[in-house]
């Protein structure tokens, strides 16, 4: 089939078939398709959708574009999380070691922060020296010997995902949940993980704005999932005002230790435990959830997790001693202080949270933009505190003064101050199955 | 409004304000929206729609991107007819003098065949010596002069529809009414000229395949001409069979020849009549149409039209002798004839005919593709005749002898055999108006 033929095909709301969308994909990776020929696809599936079964072939079709992490030798152990994205959203950093401190293998790709969320690329590169590039064989060593490796997206995982983000990107032609879904599980399912746990975030800091929206995502992940045989659980948890006291790069670094010291904000605690007792479950490590969460929490308590993630800083050489000396870590010089503007109840809005950072510079809206590694925002008082006026909310820090200020007057339309205490909302909102384990 | 969130808007169903609208044609002008960007734009549009308004915008915009006659000194005489495209679609060639001989300004402005309907520039360049590209100059010359040119359209002459098109021919673009409809509009609107007959084809040789669509499309066409205050009168005519008894190139110069000297086809000739009349009505040159009819009549009985198409040929370097003797157009040396299958009464399909053209060389499929200019079909027994088993229904002649067997096996589907004969349609199947003249 001419690629004419098959926009044509979609455009008029037919279902392509795997031939078709593996064609398709060669052609994305060959250069035979050019981009105005995918971007009119692309455009056909934002608006025509995409069945289950033609997901899990475009996803199929993209782990086939590239290679795969041949990590059978550790069975169902190998086991990873990934988040839809949002503001403070640390988990991985704390998640990753604790998992691996448990027994689970993680073999973490992450990605970078676009628009209001935040990348665990960025932040684990405000530590000096860590590198988020290993060649293969480093990768292979690592996870022999710590169980764990946080490393970026390499060039030849799922290429064909790549050049369709790009477009994707400046053709408005992201908000599709097949394109979403099998973004994310392509570059998953290469890295040869047995089980992953998926956390949909909800809420105006996240990209579904809603329980049904992101139900929605959650449920396409857990068809390809079960179409590709992987273990999958979906979380959906809320991000209407951001995780835990900070927001950016080395600020969300020492809040992932303090965590791994068992002094983190209550929220993040809870919802990396939470992650991690799912992911024992899925990789066999544990029978159930209560003991599951029981173990977590004991790694937690005695250190390991913060153990091993100084051996992964280690690894990946980064400066191992920021652990124990936030010094170490890079500093902003400039500092300004957002405050109640009444008297009442603080609400914080993750989204606009999100934008100030990317106003920032903790954040970016171009791909191609460089981070402040020491730019961040520190919430003073969380949504739900009593506030006097004129009380310090929150404290915006970074290394362009400009910037600081730019930050500081769009963080005024993220605190509101009411007068009465705002619905508590719970953390994890409802939690989907996939396939059993 | 940046490109990308030009197209989101698109995308999630609003319409595009005309400020918007101006922005991206000149976008596509001068280069700075690349062709990924426009293709995802054109696929929202075709999915998403566009309204009467925006239409309108883009109509003005692609008009505003390019230069237009001014043929404001011959005013409202200036009058021209356009066609969605058929096959033995050869009224332009009648039309266009016999107008121009009752005393109509007609500045037409042709395009090349493409798929399975023909073009008028393809026809009249099978002409020895016929020059489709004049200069301005010329134009205006040879209308002071004649009151009517036959050319292509120039590079000048909306070049944002001319980037939209070539890049819609291969998104799966094309079916679209407020892009088709704007394309058509800014390059007539661009002629300068004061009304316009549209002439939309309905049936299996047409873009249109049902009233209802032909409808959508003139009606939208209507739409745009209102608020560009042209006066415009919309016909539907029937295309489930070939117009006349000639497909191909040189073949329709001799038919559209024949015609202007009182023998034509009945169908062909009551059509060139009918739409020349509604030109004579809308130029003010009639009152009203039984008495412009009467007075195309006259003109085409004396001759006066034939006249001037051999003036158009002198004038535009054709071998005006090619009106007295067909011999010096292209001749096809090889011939195959179709023969009924059965015996009963003849259906011969448009559409079908005019994919045997494309196959035949007569006319192309991609627009960087040579036509053979004599290579053409004739119609023996057109539809509804009654035929015998064996008799000849079609002739099918070239310059290419693999060719033509090609075509003539693929005319096999073209010519069906009933044993009762096929409903009668009336050729001419609805009038819409549009602002009265």
């Amino acid at each position: 089939m001419r690629a004419v033929d098959l926009i044509r095909r979609k455009r008029d709301g037919h279902a392509l078939d795997p031939a078709d969308i593996r064609r398709f994909v060669a052609g994305v990776v060959d250069g035979s398709w050019p981009d105005y020929q995918i971007a009119a696809l692309l455009m056909a599936i934002v608006l025509r959708g995409m069945t289950a079964a033609e997901a899990a072939a475009l996803t199929e079709a993209m782990v086939q574009s590239g290679t795969r992490l041949d990590l059978s030798r550790f069975g169902r152990a190998v086991v990873d999380k990934h988040s839809t994205g949002g503001v403070g959203d640390k988990v991985s950093l704390v998640l990753a070691p604790l998992a691996a401190a448990c027994g689970v293998v993680v073999p973490m790709m992450s990605g970078r922060g676009l628009g209001h969320t935040g990348g665990t690329l960025d932040k684990l590169e405000s530590i000096p020296g860590f590198r988020t590039r290993l060649d293969p064989d480093e990768i292979h060593r690592t996870l022999d010997r710590i169980g764990c490796v946080m490393i970026g997206q390499t060039d030849e995982v799922a290429p064909a995902d790549r050049r369709l983000y790009a477009l994707r990107d400046v053709t408005a032609t992201v908000e599709s949940v097949p394109l979403i879904a099998s973004s994310i599980l392509s570059k998953k399912i290469a890295e040869g993980i047995a089980g992953l746990v998926l956390d949909v975030k909800v809420g105006s800091g996240a990209f579904m704005p809603d329980d049904e929206s992101a139900r929605e995502l959650a449920q396409a992940l857990l068809d390809i999932a079960r179409l590709h045989a992987m273990r999958c659980e979906a979380v959906l948890s809320s991000m209407h005002t951001p995780l835990g006291r900070a927001v950016g790069n080395a600020v969300e670094v020492i809040e992932a230790i303090e965590t791994l010291k068992g002094r983190g904000p209550a929220d993040t605690t809870a919802l990396c435990l939470d992650l991690t007792a799912r992911m024992l479950v899925l990789a066999g490590v544990a029978d159930d959830g209560p003991r599951a969460l029981e173990r977590a929490q004991v790694a937690l308590e005695r250190g390991d997790g913060l153990e091993r993630f100084r051996q992964i800083i280690e690894a990946q050489g980064g400066d191992p001693l920021v652990v124990d000396d936030y010094g170490r870590l890079p500093a902003a010089p400039h500092q300004r202080t957002v405050e109640a503007s009444a008297s009442g109840w603080v609400t914080i809005d993750a989204g606009a949270v999100g934008h100030a950072a990317v106003v920032l510079g903790a954040g970016r809206d171009r791909a191609d933009q460089a981070v402040d590694p020491s730019a961040g925002i520190e919430i003073l008082l969380t949504e739900g505190s009593e506030v006097r006026a004129g009380e310090a909310v929150l404290i915006v820090s970074g290394a362009d003064p400009g910037r600081v200020d730019a930050a500081h007057a769009a963080l005024q339309r993220a605190v509101t101050v009411g007068d009465a205490p705002p619905p508590r909302r719970p953390l994890i909102r409802q939690v989907l199955a996939g396939v059993s384990a």
